[in-house]
């Protein structure tokens, strides 16, 4: 089967899969097409229960046409059930998927505790704080320059929000202090480095950190590192790393609550569509200069 | 009430104490003795129901006598049940109480399972590794010079033993890959730095880490932190931090099974008894040059 790809999925992940390093997938080789989420229309099959012209989603890559791998087949998807296809790469793709599961099965959130989000006006900080809000948490963003911050404020609903953008550790721990003087019960991790060091300083006795991503860390080769880990047996926390892929059996039934805060407007999804198979580099690179807010999506056709 | 102490216990815990960080207990002012638990003898007493010539422990100082505190008064211990007194310092003190909960509670070993335990030959890991081996897990411990190491698969059992000195986090996890080449499925962690960027290198799918004490860091005002935190959510691992004294409630339980395990031949807990009050810093530095083995005791009378 051949697919024809119309989206690509751009996440800090991909960056992580460039890397040499015992992983949950194998390196992408060099010379290869960069590995990505995609949504497509079937353009040739063999399959009897695929036929051209079907929206399929599945694991391909950064190009026009894949070619669906042995044991890794494309998911066919229901376009006139989402205002847009992107949809499947945002609130009901990879991102949303994880924002939730990450969250709500990992992270436990109570009604009344409080929760910090790194990464907070990503694809899935973004979710992360709307899905605390919605679950009845405080929920407190920490994101890069002020236009990001007013937005966590306004448009998701978050009740505060920090500009970790020229702090050190030290500052910005302090300034967390400020914010969340009890302590953080939930610590949502997209980012690393000194924002998770100022974080552990701040965390409530029995913490749950969430670890999801470490965007800070991905394009150094020597990463800075976690200098306060020693709060981790201070506070009896734990920090809990997942993968969205554990959770495959609850999809269906999580993307069925997420279209359901959207239609309710509980949940606002934001998308950064850029286009161009040539603007691929350059679109990626928003993911690490803090330029894309909302689910990074490059548009093929 | 006033105590004479007879022995002090030293931890490594007792130096992170010593600094001003947001912790579980409030930090030793400057000047003050240094807080230790201690097991004694009640030298004065205006309290009914303490005797004078009752054998006590409790949280005091390294100091010959010691005043008890209101909130915070010591247990009588029945010093004829046990060898010396000092094993309530140890096998049935905080060290023993501590691997005890910390590998069973929080670890949750099964039989078949592969271990990792750093800090191998010191008060908790050797006990660590040996409950391992009652479970039924495969361990394999990593400790500072070869006469450590040989120490800890002949006398405490271990399967396999790793010598880390002089070594980089990048040999050190190669070494450990050729023991352990399916990956732990627990990390016992007492020490940090490389040793636990090598361990991490190495974790097995849905790994538990138990973070137990960071020893390497506690001399350091800029800790190296820990490089490798990638691996928890590449592998969706667990890393917990836990105090012993969440456990009270079952503190006569374990130290009456810990009691059967060494009448049984089962466990053995060596004590590495410094004397002279003279000689605690000497005593205590011990812990941070790894010179001891077992659990370090001051004998001050």
């Amino acid at each position: 089967m051949v697919i024809r790809n119309h989206y690509a999925s751009l996440d800090p992940a991909q960056r992580g899969w460039m890397d040499d390093v015992p992983s949950y997938m194998p390196p992408i080789a060099l010379g290869d097409a960069v590995r990505a989420a995609s949504v497509g229309v079937v353009h040739a099959s063999a399959r009897p229960d695929f036929a051209v012209g079907d929206w399929v989603m599945g694991m391909n890559a950064i190009e026009d046409f894949s070619v669906a791998q042995p044991g890794s087949l494309p998911t066919k998807i229901d376009i006139a059930r989402v205002p847009s296809p992107t949809n499947y790469l945002s609130a009901i793709g990879v991102t949303g998927l994880t924002a939730y599961f990450g969250l709500l099965n990992h992270g436990q959130p109570k009604a009344g505790e409080t929760m910090l989000v790194s990464g907070a006006a990503g694809a899935v900080g973004s979710v992360v704080g709307q899905i605390g809000k919605i679950m009845g948490c405080r929920v407190v963003g920490i994101a890069g320059g002020g236009t990001k911050c007013d937005r966590l404020r306004r448009e998701y609903g978050f009740d505060a929000a920090i500009d970790y953008r020229g702090k050190s550790a030290d500052r910005l721990a302090a300034e967390i202090a400020g914010v969340v003087p009890e302590g953080a019960d939930i610590v949502f991790e997209n980012v690393g480095g000194t924002i998770l060091d100022a974080e552990l300083m701040n965390i409530a006795q029995n913490a749950r950190i969430i670890l999801c991503g470490l965007i800070s860390e991905y394009n150094h080769p020597e990463p800075a590192g976690a200098r306060n880990l020693r709060q981790i047996f201070i506070k009896s926390a734990t920090l809990e790393g997942f993968l969205f892929v554990e959770h495959t059996s609850q999809f269906a039934e999580a993307a069925a609550e997420i279209g359901e805060w959207i239609a309710d407007g509980k949940l606002r999804v934001d998308e950064d569509v850029q286009a161009g198979l040539e603007n691929s580099y350059a679109a990626f690179m928003r993911l690490f200069s803090g330029e894309n807010s909302g689910k990074l999506i490059l548009k093929i056709i």
